[in-house]
């Protein structure tokens, strides 16, 4: 399984870069590739879009990571009540793929997806038996403004790709990412949602391969026709502004509620421009900014405040 | 102690914002002044300027808490050692004064400072005869490009108020400061540095309240005269790029790094508004910028990761 999604996320990364980069047109941005290797074992590739004529910035990262497994790691994992690993020492293998676009057009949301798989093994074991083994991911959607199509459409697409695998995916990855990308002191979430899923191992390794594979491939399909028809709506520079309020409400999950984001920080000797790939290439905070009751601002924020079924 | 301290953060505050008003001009940004009140007892004033001639963004917030002292909180110090306060319930008394400016100019720091007298009293206990009692605070400086003068300067004024009240203060709270505004996963400190301090409660609340009073109060001079030879120099596009990436680093100490808003953004039912006031108006974030070697960018990068003596 290793194998299998290293070769997926690699595959993914070739895909979506593409599928921007078509976006961007001929004359647009082009993604700036860089390769990494990682001093504890493991190698990554950064896929970085600046200053493009659709996208403001975009990034799509992969990473392959086969080490020791970190026993403050395996700690976490106890305490998380993860049973089967109470030996040790065991090796790791993570391979994972985590991308954001923000577009420059207000009207254009950002988006969101990361798909990953962990396996530990023991420490002279092989990889085709894990001692243990699981999938986590996700997608979702940040517009500044609501179109509701856009979110019906985020939606149904992966909705499409779920309910091949199994009919309850949806509705609880749905809910599960409302729960998820929430920014807790503003009691707002991040955007209109997506799914999130995560310690994904109730299945055989194979059934849900199948499932993330579905998820990462209909990516292009979930967010490029949203572009298409709102990269070159008029805007004014209220809008932007908005946008960039948004912006940085987003910085403010990325830094203080999500765990990813927190677990890369915390942890020695990583890629800190990787981890921090994600964070808009501008932000702003405006003291008190409250919209007009009513207004388009107002609008999204109810979205934001209280989640809604979109399919 | 209580009400001798309450009038000193509101006397600061009205000293401050108006040096601060008197830098912007006749013309220039005006504080907006909004009054809060606190549930569980307490109330609080902050001064916000947006978008003046010469700042950005400046806030100057005061706060006085009196309520009771929340277990969780006692919990905590009692974990940071803190003796005499095994009984309770107590009630806490806090007054403290937080500022944070950010000028347009790339060449004119921002600045922040923060002083605050923390009491622990007796549930029906008079404030005459805290069970526990001290003074925190301290003021730091976050150029986007180094001027040395500047920082000499700073440092030298800081040094002047603390060396009448306690020869060890200043450097003791120099170095205190560099290890505190560490952007830890940056390996970067935040800016040129200062002073920092906390529990200080080693002697009469008298004298370190007399120490507190002088940092206040100098505050106006560590900082108006570094504005004024600073806000109406040139600068290029590039410039105000840096500043905006710096600014961008700020966040990241904030949100990341910073013990105050941690707390802040932790605490049920806090107004988060004044948590976030420190936040700039604009950041920026550019994937992997690297300065130039030699350049003014690099060297101001040189300090942040070795920090000097200024004095």
């Amino acid at each position: 399984m290793s194998k299998k999604m290293e070769t997926l996320v690699r595959r993914l990364q070739n895909q979506i870069t593409a599928a921007i980069e078509e976006l961007e047109g001929p004359d647009g941005g082009k993604f700036f590739r860089d390769s990494w290797v990682r001093a504890e074992g493991g190698v990554g590739s950064s896929c970085v879009l600046q200053s493009g004529k659709v996208f403001e910035k975009a990034g799509v990262n992969i990473s392959i990571i086969a080490s020791k497994a970190p026993e403050g790691m395996l700690q976490h994992m106890r305490a998380r009540k993860r049973t089967g690993i109470e030996k040790g020492p065991y090796n790791m293998f993570v391979a994972g793929i985590s991308l954001v676009m923000h577009p420059h057009n207000p009207m254009c949301p950002t988006v969101h997806a990361n798909y990953r798989y962990f396996e530990l093994v023991d420490e002279d074991g092989d990889h085709s038996k894990p001692v243990a083994s699981w999938f986590g991911g996700g997608c979702d959607l940040t517009p500044s403004y609501l179109f509701e199509d856009d979110a019906r459409h985020f939606h149904a697409t992966i909705k499409e790709a779920c309910d091949k695998h199994d009919k309850t995916y949806y509705p609880r990855f749905k809910t599960w990412c409302d729960e998820y990308f929430h920014i807790l002191h503003r009691g707002e979430r991040r955007g209109v949602g997506g799914i999130f899923f995560d310690d994904l191992e109730d299945r055989p390794a194979e059934e849900t391969y199948a499932f993330v594979e579905s998820c990462g491939t209909s990516f292009v399909d979930q967010y490029v026709p949203i572009v298409k028809r709102r990269m070159n709506l008029p805007y004014t520079e209220e809008n932007k502004q908005w946008q960039q309020l948004r912006r940085g409400r987003y910085v403010e999950f990325n830094l203080v509620n999500d765990r990813g984001t927190k677990f890369g920080l915390a942890t020695p000797g990583v890629r800190i421009e990787s981890v921090l790939m994600s964070l808009p290439l501008t932000a702003r905070w405006e003291y008190c900014h409250t919209p007009e009751e009513g207004s388009p601002e107002a609008k999204l924020l109810e979205v934001l405040k209280n989640p809604r079924d979109w399919v």
